[in-house]
């Protein structure tokens, strides 16, 4: 054997003993408080699920890939089409991101319901699960994709992956294994299989591209656990080995970031939910927004000049100047801004092609100038705020709603859920789906969930 | 825009120079000679692909995805199930590979045809192509993989990436995209959503995920061009940005390897075909060890030791000791080496589970040292044999046959062709089978050529 392919000195058996521990553990296992912010993940994603099932970029894919559909077994979340569950997988993870307004794992900029749910539901479809089952598989998903996250972030992510994409294909191949019960060394397989298919680049953001990534993780990811319970083999050692995933596609290996403290650190339970429809990083700007408008009323017509204080991420990811589109929108900090402070809005409205053009919002965004801050908590800003008559104000933000310090309750993802579903498939069948999906740890089949997700004549009357 | 985004000055716009070449190119453009290598890269894949039909892998692979097959309008070369073309995509691209035995570019050790041909041929059984255009189609998408290897061989390589999965699935892309038409911009999105996707892993040599490969490159290379055909947008610039595919999947980028001499320089021209069912580099050491069999006769069973001196990347690919295996037998140049001195054997027979772990070979395999050599060229070997009584023989090969110097000629690739599938489909379908793919020019329906790979009555009569 070459040196090459020797690991190096002291590397744990990482691929070995995550799998150990994903087959070993029972649901009983995970605290309480863990469990609970797996539901809330899973209600939020299915509100996000719905909320975009009616985007240009859905309708693309589903022009695309509908003719290839096999049995249509699963649902597409919001829509009346019905496709395989590989397929509904793709579908669903496109739709639950593609408004960038589903959950995020802070540490990371992990969003992790997305290829975790997308694969886990779909097969759920097919193959009867309870609702307590389920919510143990997503945990576990959630929990394998954010620490494998952890011990590669942020120099991989640095370089260009979407790291979304890159982890969760293990995310969704952990949280299928675990549901359909793989033994060690098929799990091993699974998570070999999936880092084969690691993949997705930031280069695509703002781009239809972006919400495939998700999509395609959890198809991904759910091919690779069912290729492995069909016998179908691979490296049992694909996280640590020279020539595996973290040495390959990132210059930081933290082995403990994975194996340390398995069951009692749980990353799961540190999931956060976007009040916002776009890039987490804005979203301090947008509550610092929102917070001036309602100080100061009818003079945000009189603002001459904005100065933002932000973390360096800020202008890395959002910096677009002039966008054009919609989606181009939730990547400019400017709009962002803007929007808030002229019509109080950073949810998916504020994201339309029509809003990002209008001349009003266009003049204010060219006054509004970023400064990247080192020092600048990223979920903190400053906004200074310049008025015609060379009057100021200043704008702190601490910490943002939607923060781990300042989490979303139960009832402001209610509001989000309604919000977003009401519009895609009326208020009748919204108060159903979400009453249902909060009822999840109780459900003998989770897939009366998304049987539920679509408007019909019984639901919407 | 911040300094993260921006392309480094003088960056050409690679994505959609390419892009506008592939557009434009008609298929008269193409020399003779290119177009001559096109066809037997074709003939050869056709066999490559029956000849792994009834391989342990495919099977496992069937049992995991034939269950979500959509409407099965495509053929699995040499077996009786059909698929829809994208699974049939990823399935041909499994059975084209899993013998180690098909093409090689030899600049970047890609295997060209895997991913390009499983996707365009499965495309073709639903939208009707002639051999001309297939043809046409083919080697476009060979071109661009190649180039694109070219461009980032071999830090990509080196760092552990299976460049026939990560290059492959550009190819597969720009075929599929030229055969169905696609715009400029359009071609410039399918090779974003095929950057998107673009994966695979060293780590996975030796295992079945390795021929999983090129199949899942293939099928990502068909949808990416679906996608784009139906509106499914990305970045137009996904191979030369910052944030692109060359620049964070490698250290090196030559974007001259990409843009240069299009159209005069053919790498598509330079194809090989392998004469042995194992990585190329370890074929001058089979190629020289039946040399020395015929030369010594009935005295290789007094070989005592055996010297090899070879270039660095046959230990680095194919330095296993003691594979258990007929699959790791293929990463062992030790075996392969012993199995060609006693048994004068190359082919698939070589590598099974039951001669891997011969008695007979496994006592010569571990009399086999070798050595890397960095002056010794690719092609090269040099066979040094000492005997019971002490008495030596040295076997150099200058170039291997297989190697560009020593091409297959067509009789061979037909011997080879009759010898994988006579196996599998018998010796009545194969010269119907062999015929008939030399005659692709002509067709006026490329899907004839998989509708006579699977041996039905009227063709084994």
């Amino acid at each position: 054997m070459s040196g090459h392919h020797a690991t190096p000195p002291g590397t744990p058996e990482v691929t070995r003993l995550l799998a150990d521990w994903i087959v070993a553990l029972e649901g009983s296992d995970i605290p309480d408080e863990v469990r609970r912010e797996g539901l809330r993940t899973f209600v939020n994603w299915v509100g996000c699920a719905v909320g975009g099932a009616r985007h240009e970029t859905v309708d693309a894919a589903l022009r695309a890939i509908g003719p290839f559909s096999g049995p249509k077994a699963a649902t597409v979340l919001g829509r009346p089409e019905r496709l395989d569950p590989l397929k509904a997988a793709l579908v669903n993870g496109i739709t639950s991101h593609v408004l960038d307004y589903d959950d995020t794992h802070l540490k990371t900029i992990i969003h992790p319901a997305g290829p975790v749910a997308s694969a886990l539901l779909a097969l759920a479809e097919t193959r009867k699960m309870s609702g307590k089952d389920f919510l143990t598989a997503l945990i576990v998903g959630v929990e394998v994709e954010c620490r494998l996250g952890n011990a590669v972030y942020p120099d991989h992510y640095d370089r260009g992956w979407h790291i979304t994409g890159t982890a969760g294909v293990f995310g969704a191949a952990a949280a299928v294994g675990k549901a359909i019960g793989l033994s060690r060394q098929k799990m091993q397989w699974a998570l070999g299989i999936a880092a084969s298919q690691a993949a997705g680049l930031r280069e695509m953001f703002g781009t239809m591209t972006k919400s495939f990534h998700p999509g395609k993780s959890a198809e991904n990811g759910l091919l690779a656990a069912l290729l492995a319970e069909a016998g179908f083999d691979s490296s049992e050692r694909a996280l640590e080995a020279p020539r595996g995933f973290a040495c390959v596609m990132s210059q930081k290996q933290d082995w403990t970031e994975i194996l340390g403290e398995l069951g009692t650190r749980w990353e799961a339970g540190l999931n956060s939910y976007k009040p916002f429809a776009c890039g987490i990083v804005i979203h301090p700007t947008i509550d610092g927004c929102l917070q001036v408008r309602t100080e100061i009323g009818e003079r945000v017509h009189d603002i001459a000049k904005v100065h933002l204080t932000t973390h360096p991420l800020v202008l890395e990811l959002t910096g677009k100047r002039t966008p054009k589109t919609g989606l181009e929108g939730k990547f400019s900090v400017f709009h962002s801004a803007a929007c808030a402070l002229l019509r109080g809005d950073g949810a998916p409205t504020a994201f339309t092609d029509e809003v990002v053009n209008l001349p009003e919002i266009i003049g204010l965004r060219d006054r509004i100038e970023a400064t990247a801050d080192p020092a600048c908590h990223e979920a903190s800003v400053t906004i200074d705020v310049t008025f015609g008559d060379g009057s100021t104000m200043q704008k702190h933000v601490h910490r943002a709603i939607g923060s781990r310090d300042v989490p979303l309750s139960d009832a402001q993802i209610d509001t989000k859920f309604r919000n977003q579903s009401a519009l895609v498939i009326g208020t009748a069948a919204t108060e159903a789906l979400l009453a249902l999906a909060w009822k999840t740890p109780e459900l003998a089949d989770v897939a009366t969930v998304p049987r539920h997700s679509v408007a019909v004549p019984e639901l919407a009357t």
